[in-house]
Order: structure tokens, then C-alpha cells, then sequence
């Protein structure tokens, strides 16, 4: 029965019955958190070998003579950019290979436009006035970061089942001075949708300021979860068909393939854009970490190799998922107070409390003993103009863990309905 | 006998006699290389088992239970940021470990001012002018490609015994839109100079803007050759007696400790600087390879490790110095046409020939099958204004290949210098 279909009695009850298991929870004195995207030591485990294909008996000269161990190969070492164009789905060319974080390539690429501009000759947006970018909400907290950081005004637009609304984005793009839009197209952090082919193609193909850039951030391009896996086109690809060719540059690591903080970022992107980006790092760093690169090119040997240790991942992963999932179903399915996403991939489960409720759901948690990620965080500013928005990040707790704090963030959401409820009907 | 004071017969007899030597040497048809700084063969197996310490088996815990294979510690790991401040010679606190890349770090550094200013408060570099920096040349050409490509106007001024020119450097600071210094304090590249305290208490304590800074490129901190140690004073320290605090950052890396390319870098600064300079990391990434951090710590284990490491590579490096050093002592001095530094660390030795004539060295060397590193490299959009300084870099070729490219060398020197008195001596 929805809550809202309830009489004051009903409510009244319903409420003293979860306040009764909140109370009864909170005594456990736990300590829970969902709070970030974390691999659990389950998958650490699952990778150690890597640490160990180069070591001080293994030849440190690539087939074609590079010497990984000192200078040279700035983009990084072929083999491993084949790993990485394969990873993300584009050819080795378009391919650059960074450091361990693609968090630091795109905050990277988003200053030099903002101080050098998006190519030669093109104003820096520095010098444009107040730039801006469409931030499509419920999203990824450190984007807004850097948006925020930089100077650059963000614009929330709503996340449907098939990606950012595009009636949106269309209409803000005609402003000459929305430089760009932050996107997560596979199992979107946090809402887990894929975007749809319709809305990589009106991305790809709407009016837009030629230095409009799509931040285009596959951090899950391969994270399946469930043996499922959605399918997303090539954004570069539909760039250059729409005669955009230079408007997406792509990111990807493998912070959550193989070894958080000790992986492998990427970027990609047509050869205007490449060449331009080439030349700053050049700038930049005489080359990133080749011994690193070739531990990962010698662990996975290639693709289908990454795809074998993804299973792996996604083993130890999707039960963790089923776990909060099968929570929320079974406790909040029928009761008019809560939706939730239901991913085939990626690291998040997002769940949309009664508005108005999600600081108060986050504040119970706390006080039952669960770290909840900051409510507002997946909204420009730390803003949710709804204050409903909650990301669960089921990675990193045990299942028992997960057990546990989903129990608590059931009974929690449904409390802070209550509270609501009881307050406007009396 | 000098050059200068021979007679035309005596030139063209000594030139005839070079010629035949340069001939000679080209019919034998070498490849040399003596134009980059980067680690021999050598060195590098001196540090092989760097790559086994961490391995499957290792714990990857440290002793605080930190996960070093999982996100966190975005400053760096407490171990390593200790390692890298006893190697700098500072507090621990006043240092932040970042990626395998000084230059990277002094990059960002730039760009943070160039882009947000120095500090809470101040004004960007970009909002206040055609912004300007003092280049000591010879210096080193990575530093001013970084200013050229910001878009700094860069400011040559001489190096001398002492470090630079402290008169021209103090006259030039006093214009507001002079906002920063690099210096390669120690074993400065190309010339192999340690800056004398008098110098270092005059950088830190002279007129300049408040948003004026020295990069601090102690690249060669701990890199001494021949058994000698020049000392060199802490920069930070003397910026805060001096009531600068904020006056300079310091950066240093293992690049040419352990690994050239997979080193660890860090940099050192004050309490605000630190803080500033922490928040612009903290929207970059997530942190930076804490297993490879670890790699540095397990293997050296402290400063004393380090410094034992360091002698067995002044052992491979010292001969090679050794054999450029007695080749153009035995062969160029006395006759007025070149001088050459003696550093007692580093990587370089620099070398002054006639002046007018370093460009025909250079190609001479080039078509006798020797590389240097580009002439005009050393100096400020590559304009050398006597054409007279040739960087010479020792470490990679072995002592064969350098006795070779130093008889080279020497010939070049001598048939240019000649060519020139011969034209001018009619």
C-alpha cells in the first residue's frame, strides 16, 4: 500500500514499527559506509599478479626496442596504446596514453582550453567572458569540481532513462558561450544509464559553438555487471559523421580494471584534437610511467584478456549489487516513496528518496551508524534542488556490510517519508 | 700557443692538419649520441630490484594500514613524502608527492598562477599583462618551452660562477610584471654551477612583486660526481628569514635516483603555498601511484639507502665526465677558443666556443656522425646571442662512444674556430 494512500493512523504506526527498528539497528553500533566508488580487496586480490610480470629477470626492451625503463615515447608505449584503443573501441591513433588518473586528462584538457583555448588559433574561453557548461544531473561529483574550480559556470540538466534530456541540451548549446557538457555514457555515475543512440546522435550532430566540447568520460566502458551489457555507438565516430569531427574527446582508465591509483588513463580523439593535446604534454612531462604501461600490456596481453578479468570483477561485484537491490525491491517496491535505478554495469545504484527527504535520510544513516555520499554531491554546486537524489556505492562493504547498511538506509528512507507525511496530513 | 696569435701560415697548417683528422673520423662512420641527459644502461641495472620489492606476495599495507593498491593518500604516501624531504632537505610537511614527473609539477605550478594566481586573492599572471620571467641562460630548455607555451615572455640573464647575474636579476625584479625566476640551484643545467649563498640570500630577499616566484629546480640535489659535494643553501628557509615565505617552490624527482620515466617527483613549499597548491591536486585527481611510491620506499628505505645508491652511480658517472673533461683539457686548453665547466655533479658539462662559431661545431659534429643537443637550446626561444654554447651530456654513451664524439668534439672546435680566424685574418 503507498504511504500516501495511508490514514494518520496507518502512518502513525507504521512509523513507531520503524522507529523501532532504527533504534533496534542504531544499538548494533556499527560502523558502514557506502559512501565512494572503491574497489573492495576482493578485486585487489584479483590483480596482484600484476605486480609481479615485471621484475628485475624480465627484459625490459619492447619487441619494437623501446626501453621502458628510461626516457622516451611520450604517448605512450604502442602496445599499450593498442590495449587502451581496444578498451575504449577506437583505433591505436586516436589514442593517447596519460598517467594513472583519466580525472587529471580531463582536468587538463578542460585548463588548456580555458587558457590556450580547444585549438590554433581558437580564443582561449578564458578570454570569452563567463563560460559555461551543461552538467547533466544527477552526475559525477568531481566533474563539477572541476567546472567549479576552474571558473566555469555549471548548468544541471535532468538524466532521463536514455541520457542527459536533450530538448535541454539542444536549446543550451545555441548559447555561444556553453563551451561544452560532462558525460558519463555508460552506466552513468550514478544513475547507471547507458546513454541511447538517438542522444549520442543529437550530441554529436546539435548546434553548437565550434569550440563546444563534449567531455565524453567512458569510465565504465566494459563494466558489465549481471553478464549484461549495454551497447553505446562511437562518439567520435558520430562526431565526424555529423561534420563535428572535432567536438568529443573520450577518457578511460583502468582505476577499476586493474588497480585503483596504480592503473592506466587514456584519452582519444580525432587527429586536430591529438595533435593539439600531444603538444601540451609535451610540454608538460618528458612521458608518463611506460614500466606501468608494460605490466599491464604483459598482465592482459589484449582484450580479450581484460574482458576474462572483467568477469572476474563483475563476479565479485554483481552479488554486491543483487544485494542492495533485492533490499530496496522487497522493502520500498509498492510503498510510493522511493525510486531507484536498476544498472547492467558500472559502480552505482542511484535512489531517489520523497523529495525533500534525502538530507534527512543521510543525516538517520549517520546517526544509525552508515556513511551515505554526501546528499547533493551528484548535483552541480552540491546542490540538489530536489533534495532527493542518493548514490549507493556498493563496491567496497562486504556483503554482510551491504546487508547490513542497505537494511539501515531502507528503514531510513521510509522514517524520513513518514516524518513528511505525518507533518502535511493532519 | 693561441689561435689568436698564430700567424696565417701556422692557421692553415693546423687547419689542414684538423681537416685530415675530421676526415678520418668520418670515413669511420659512426652514430653517436651525446645531445640528451638520460641514465646509461648502467645505472639502470644498478636498480633492477626496485621492480621486485612489491610483488603478490608483498603485503601492500604499510605500517599505518594504509591500502597502498586502493584509492586515498592523495599527498602522498607518509614514507615516500618523508623519503623525497630528506632528499630535498626539508620537513616533511613541507612536501607533496606527486607523479613520475618534476616538470609536470613545475608545469602545473605555472599554470595554477598563470590561470588562478599564486594564492587565495591574488590575481591570475593572465589578467595582469604581458607577465614576465628571468631566465638564467644557459638553462634548461624544458623550463622555457613551458613559459613559451603559457605564453610567458622570458628574460635572459647570465649565469656566472655564482649562480645569476645577481645585479641584472635584482634590476629586473623590481617590475611588477616580473613574476618568477627559474633556477636549477645546484649543478645547474647546462653549466654545472651551484648557486652561492650570497646568491641564494639575494634571490630571497631582493624587491619583487608579492606574486613573484622561484621555481626551484633542485633536479640535482644529492647528484654528486667525483667524490666532492658542493652545498647549497635551503631556499625555503632563506625566503622566510628573509620575510618572503611565500617567495619559492622547490621540485625534485628520482628521475636520475631510480627509474628515468617511472621516478617519483615531489615538490616543497611553504604552509600557504602547500595548501594552494594541495587544493589544485585535490580537483586534478584522485592521487598518484602510491604502489610505485612504495616501490621507492621499500627499495631505498631512507636517505642513507638513497645516498649509497647515489655513490654507485657516480662511480658509472664520474669516468664518463672524467673522459670528456681530460680530452678537452689536453686538447683545447691554451688555445683561446673554448671554455668549459667542471662541475662536481649533475649531468652536463658546458661548453663555450668561439664565439660566432657554435652552430658550425654543431653541424660539423652532425655530418661526422655526432648529435648534440640542438645549438641555441640553452637559451630562451633557442637564441643563443654568441652562438657559442654547446651542452654537452655524458651519461648515455658508453666511455668508448664518448672518447669518440669528445675527439669529434674537439676537432669541430678547433675547424671552426680556425675557419673563422682564417676569414678574418687576411
Amino acid at each position: 500500500m503507498k504511504y500516501a494512500e495511508m490514514s494518520r493512523a496507518e502512518l502513525k504506526n507504521e512509523y513507531e514499527q520503524c522507529l523501532h527498528e532504527y533504534y533496534n539497528f542504531k544499538a548494533r553500533n556499527l560502523q558502514l559506509d557506502m559512501s565512494r566508488g572503491k574497489p573492495s580487496e576482493g578485486q585487489i586480490q584479483e590483480v596482484l599478479g600484476m605486480l609481479d610480470v615485471l621484475n628485475s629477470k624480465s627484459s625490459y626492451k619492447t619487441e619494437e626496442g623501446i626501453n621502458i625503463l628510461n626516457y622516451g615515447c611520450p604517448d605512450g608505449l604502442p602496445e599499450c596504446k593498442k590495449l587502451m584503443a581496444d578498451i575504449i573501441g577506437v583505433p591505436a591513433e586516436k589514442v593517447f596514453v596519460g598517467g594513472n588518473s583519466s580525472l587529471s586528462l580531463m582536468f587538463d584538457y578542460i585548463m588548456l582550453c580555458y587558457a590556450k583555448g580547444t585549438g590554433y588559433g581558437a580564443e582561449p574561453w578564458s578570454k570569452q567572458g563567463e563560460v559555461k557548461f551543461i552538467c547533466p544531473s544527477p552526475g559525477y561529483d568531481r566533474h563539477f569540481a572541476i567546472c567549479e574550480y576552474i571558473g566555469i559556470k555549471m548548468i544541471p540538466v535532468d538524466m532521463t532513462a536514455t541520457g542527459p534530456d536533450m530538448d535541454q541540451v539542444e536549446a543550451l548549446a545555441r548559447d555561444p558561450l556553453v563551451k561544452g557538457i560532462f558525460c558519463v555514457p555508460k552506466y552513468s555515475n550514478p544513475t547507471g544509464v547507458t546513454y541511447s543512440d538517438e542522444t549520442v546522435r543529437r550530441l554529436a550532430s546539435m548546434k553548437a559553438a565550434d569550440d563546444f566540447r563534449i567531455i565524453w568520460d567512458n569510465a565504465y566502458c566494459i563494466h558489465d555487471l549481471f553478464g549484461r551489457e549495454d551497447k553505446l555507438l562511437d562518439m567520435l565516430d558520430e562526431c565526424e559523421k555529423a561534420g563535428n569531427p572535432s567536438r568529443a574527446v573520450e577518457f578511460c582508465s583502468t582505476s577499476k580494471i586493474s588497480l585503483s591509483g596504480s592503473g592506466i588513463a587514456a584519452l582519444a580523439a580525432n587527429a586536430d584534437n591529438l595533435a593539439y593535446i600531444k603538444e601540451f604534454y609535451s610540454k608538460m612531462t618528458i612521458g608518463y610511467d611506460k614500466a606501468n604501461q608494460y605490466r599491464h600490456v604483459l598482465y592482459f596481453k589484449d582484450l580479450a584478456g581484460v574482458k576474462k578479468h572483467m568477469q572476474l570483477l563483475s563476479d565479485i561485484i554483481t552479488p554486491r549489487f543483487e544485494v542492495v537491490l533485492n533490499a530496496l525491491r522487497s522493502e520500498l517496491s509498492g510503498l510510493g516513496i522511493a525510486e531507484w535505478s536498476e544498472p547492467n554495469g558500472g559502480y552505482f545504484i542511484s535512489l531517489d528518496v520523497m523529495p525533500g527527504c534525502a538530507t534527512r535520510v543521510y543525516n538517520l544513516c549517520k546517526e544509525g551508524g552508515v556513511k551515505l555520499t554526501n546528499v547533493g554531491a551528484t548535483y552541480p554546486y552540491g546542490n540538489d534542488p530536489k533534495d532527493s537524489n542518493i548514490r549507493i556505492a556498493p563496491t567496497f562493504p562486504s556483503l554482510e556490510e551491504l546487508a547490513d547498511a542497505t537494511e539501515l538506509l531502507v528503514i531510513s528512507t521510509k522514517l524520513a517519508a513518514l516524518e513528511k507525511l505525518l507533518e502535511t496530513k493532519n
